[in-house]
């Protein structure tokens, strides 16, 4: 996973929230659920919305749902870019743009698919730890002859 | 707007949000963009992200976007569905099924277009008052045969 650029600082929460948000992303290429469970928060009130679908509510619900993602998926890699993030009073939001290659299960694995997708991150802080409250992730509609 | 369902209660800092986020839903069914201007937060950190677009940064390019939309949507009424809310230390996240009717500019005004999106919405309080600090909404494709 690489950020090509961030419209934030290096430094302060927004910093730690960052490295959050790349461990996240980093999970999911290394299809490390042990990882993504612990980046979670652990509660219910946890919300993950995949690309086209409906939300999914909860701690366990969430990570069944990206087992099942990781498990189809045999490649997946990410680049960010359009990283930024905002910190307000123990939650910070951070958007960013997903820029995918993966490999479908099935297809030969020479064939990847590219995607882009936006991301809206929230992070709640628990205790000295951020952790992942709302994932919502859609698909941009390329313009066709913009 | 109706909201067919909640799963939430109905008095406390969830109600008062709930009320915030239907009073967005009216100000869109109004085309009401006064209204709309005093919901967001009023800063550079106000996130908008239309279906099938990148996000919008910022309050004036926000609602911008928002002149745009309902200058060219004659009619356009909501059903929400699956409203939930969960409030921590002054950041509400509200997740709900927008049920839409519409009609597109250059159609006859009888023919509607029924449309089923996800809207993440996050409220940040300001003083006594919540406002909406980021509105993320993505298309549920519906699954054939499924």
């Amino acid at each position: 996973m690489s950020a090509v650029s961030e419209r934030v600082g290096d430094d302060g929460p927004a910093a730690a929230v960052l490295a959050v948000n790349t461990a996240f992303y980093e999970a999911i290429e290394r299809a490390d659920i042990d990882a993504l469970e612990r980046l979670w928060v652990e509660d219910g009130t946890a919300v993950c919305v995949h690309p086209g679908l409906p939300p999914i509510h909860g701690h366990k619900a969430v990570l069944r749902s990206w087992s099942a993602i990781l498990a189809a998926t045999p490649y997946l890699q990410f680049v960010l870019t359009d990283v930024t993030a905002e910190v307000r009073s123990g939650v910070a939001v951070v958007t960013c743009s997903e820029n995918l290659l993966s490999a479908a299960e099935g297809m030969p694995d020479t064939v990847f698919a590219g995607g882009h997708a936006v991301a809206t991150n929230v992070f709640r802080k628990d205790g000295e730890t951020w952790r992942l409250w709302v994932h919502h992730a859609s698909v941009v509609q390329r313009r066709d002859g913009g």
